[in-house]
């Protein structure tokens, strides 16, 4: 696809207050997001958007010379949903950064290039509280959390982005621009266009405004942090937690994750341990002295060798800093490739068994953290980009964690998206007739397929 | 539309299990929903469905003959979603009955035909809580539910439908049957479907199966009982108590509903009361005594001529029964036009105010009720059927309040779905561009529009 200079020219010319950006030094940071995809494209030219209306201007000159679009937020995604393609444009959101709180309908109207942190900072002001908290919450943007309906820590309890979406403004492949839903609790008008764009990973539409409903603010939480001699050990403890009550957090960490957080932090972690958990509860008064009891007395009598815990939410936050760091940790031992794949609860001791076999048939490291209160984990796969084989069995094993997952009744993905890192196993996971359908409602919103090629379909 | 009893017969073999119901006696039954359309057709049959298979016959028997199928519940929908039309097929799934719960995931796999209140039996077996409550919860079916993404009295807190929906199986109109999303509360693979079809009112497929999501069992509550002399008291008591907290219930009858409950029930409500509220803290310990009295002392300071505080269950049940029972008690006055426009909580007291004018302009009777923490009303117009000239003033007062809802910035459905009685009104709310996108997906999925036509769109 060959655009000539004139054209973009025109495009220039069109748009209010954007910036477009064509420094080859410059464009070279928008080519990928942190799945750091080998095959990602040289793009044409990225519009930092900073306007609906000019969102609007780009999309109706990308029809009109049919240009690729990638959309594209603060290009922390993990699946290669932002990753640019040869002659297209990346448009980003991360200049538009507005946001409006209303108290009273505990609602707030968010641009999409807003950090996460800094929504949950501006709910906080209110007294308010936005839930879902991907790890990388500090550096992530809203309009991407919302293209891929991520998650977070807190899911396990408070749900996923989805559910704290009230409202959309859409701009389509043609340049139509709408308002979907709005700060209404409750609203059964139309079709359920809203949640459909949520998750959609710019394949259908540019979200260009998100209306979010907010919560009051998460009362102090208290924390538990066990670890165990045994695998199976831990993911008994995860069961006989969840079948009891619902913690505001469960997370596990492996042994290779505990080394690589203990290698970098420093913080006295357990290295004999074969896994650990880190719960907490964040029930008013008495009730979250009775909900720690429980997830202790159920980690103890699950074979734990130590259970810690602690009502000062510094020295709990200290704990949940670690496992979110536990990414970065591993990713000084070399290069990721990261899965994201769940599974129904009482399978999580098979999958975390089922990857230790892959690890070894591959001969990879395979470091496992994971939300275990809903059964989503995040194999990390280590491999030195030096070395050839090593990375042919690191991908190897990348798609059959996928493939164990799948068998196991999970998903290839609980809240990164698809991107074009998985779209090969999708099919797998949802079927010929879902993958049908996905093609017809993709098509009848952006025919000439300009939207986000080559992700997710 | 004429289809020959030889090409139903065919139909009627192809069944496994099902019922073909022809004998017009009871197919009278299966006309209306409670919305009661007088435009109601006579359909061939009614097909009584026992599995999912039954219904993808039904589908490709439909979509051979060119035959509209209308997907019905438990016929208590309240906008004419479930009207039947001429020649057509109406599909019934009032005998798909099963469920099963799992605690450790703490979800549930059901058939649309079980009723809201055998799911709530069901998980609380188990100690968990299906929250979703319309006020009809005692005779509406989780698959209407699930097609209007119904509410109820504690979404205010709790949610609507969709936020407890994993996954569905649904069959399209060609019958084609596929599972979407499934019992995992994170899911990032494809699409989002699932939320797609939520709140989807039979016009893109058949809901046959439905994976919910549970929580805990909700905690004892205890229940704000106030009267105020004026309707601006009890609008400022609810902003002050939304302000504040977030109530388990937040529940409001003008005087024409207390009258009409109090006639019936005799409870001893206050009949001198212009307006009454009903709000529920089910905070743990302690917590729930702080709420209950930053709710009284809200009523208080909003000019609450009376603030009645109970913790007994029973007595506090026996409020919010009233509040459920304002609808049959003020139909006993009439024949009604029952309303569902939700509007932004801070323009609540307009929208009560304006329908006092809309009542007194067209000389109805309008009662008003409305879960009040979400902004959600439901006005109850009030009409003799044997007076042509106030039905159709009624039905005025019916438009002008959507209307009205509209330009404060509402909805025309909160939780009863627009169906046939509303679907006039659905573009000035939406707006051509969302209609349009709506007609693209109808289209994509139903190309030959033999799913629920009318309704809608």
């Amino acid at each position: 696809m060959t655009i000539s200079i004139s054209a973009l020219d025109s495009l220039v010319d069109t748009l209010v207050s954007s910036d477009v950006v064509t420094d080859p030094d410059i464009m070279a940071g928008y080519r990928q997001d942190w799945a750091r995809d080998p095959d990602a494209g040289t793009p044409l030219a990225v519009v930092r958007a900073r306007s609906t209306e000019d969102i609007q201007a780009v999309m109706r000159w990308a029809t009109e010379h049919s240009v690729p679009v990638v959309p594209r937020g603060a290009g922390s995604g993990l699946s290669g949903g932002a990753t640019a393609v040869d002659g297209g444009l990346v448009l980003s959101t991360e200049l538009m950064r507005e946001i409006t709180v209303d108290p009273v309908t505990r609602t707030a109207v968010v641009q999409p290039g807003l950090l996460n942190v800094e929504v949950k900072a501006a709910a906080a002001e209110h007294g308010l509280w936005y839930p879902p908290d991907p790890s990388s919450f500090e550096m992530c943007s809203i309009g991407g959390n919302a293209a891929t309906n991520a998650g977070g820590l807190c899911c396990v309890k408070y749900g996923v982005t989805t559910d704290y979406i009230l409202g959309l403004q859409v701009v389509l492949a043609d340049g139509t621009a709408m308002h979907l839903g709005g700060a209404r609790l409750k609203d059964s008008a139309g079709l359920s266009l809203t949640k459909l764009f949520v998750g959609s990973e710019g394949v259908l539409g540019i979200i260009t405004e998100i209306t979010l409903r907010l919560i009051p603010a998460q009362p102090p939480a208290s924390t538990v942090v066990a670890s165990f001699a045994s695998l199976r050990g831990a993911t008994d403890a995860i069961l006989a937690i969840t079948r009891t009550m619902r913690p505001a957090m469960l997370e596990f960490m492996d042994k290779a994750s505990i080394h690589a957080v203990e290698d970098a932090m420093k913080m006295g972690l357990d290295r004999n341990a074969e896994a650990m958990l880190i719960a907490r509860s964040d029930s008013p008064g008495a009730h979250r002295t009775e909900e720690i009891e429980i997830i202790a007395a159920a980690c103890r009598d699950s074979g734990a060798d130590d259970v810690f815990v602690t009502d000062d939410p510094d020295e709990g936050e200290a704990f949940a800093a670690a496992r979110r760091f536990a990414i970065p940790a591993v990713e000084r031992t070399g290069s990721l490739l990261l899965e994201d794949v769940g599974v129904p609860l009482p399978t999580l001791a098979d999958l975390v068994e089922g990857i230790a076999e892959i690890s070894k048939a591959q001969d990879v490291v395979v470091a496992v953290i994971a939300h275990a209160g809903d059964g989503n984990t995040h194999p990390l796969i280590v491999f030195d980009p030096e070395d050839p084989d090593m990375e042919r069995r690191a991908h190897q094993a990348f798609g059959d964690i996928m493939t164990l997952a799948i068998s196991l009744g999970g998903t290839i993905t609980g809240e990164h998206g698809v991107g074009r890192l998985k779209k090969a196993w999708l099919p797998d996971q949802v079927g010929p007739d879902v993958m049908d359908l996905t093609r017809r409602i993709k098509h009848a919103l952006d025919p000439a397929g300009i939207l986000n090629p080559g992700a997710v379909l």
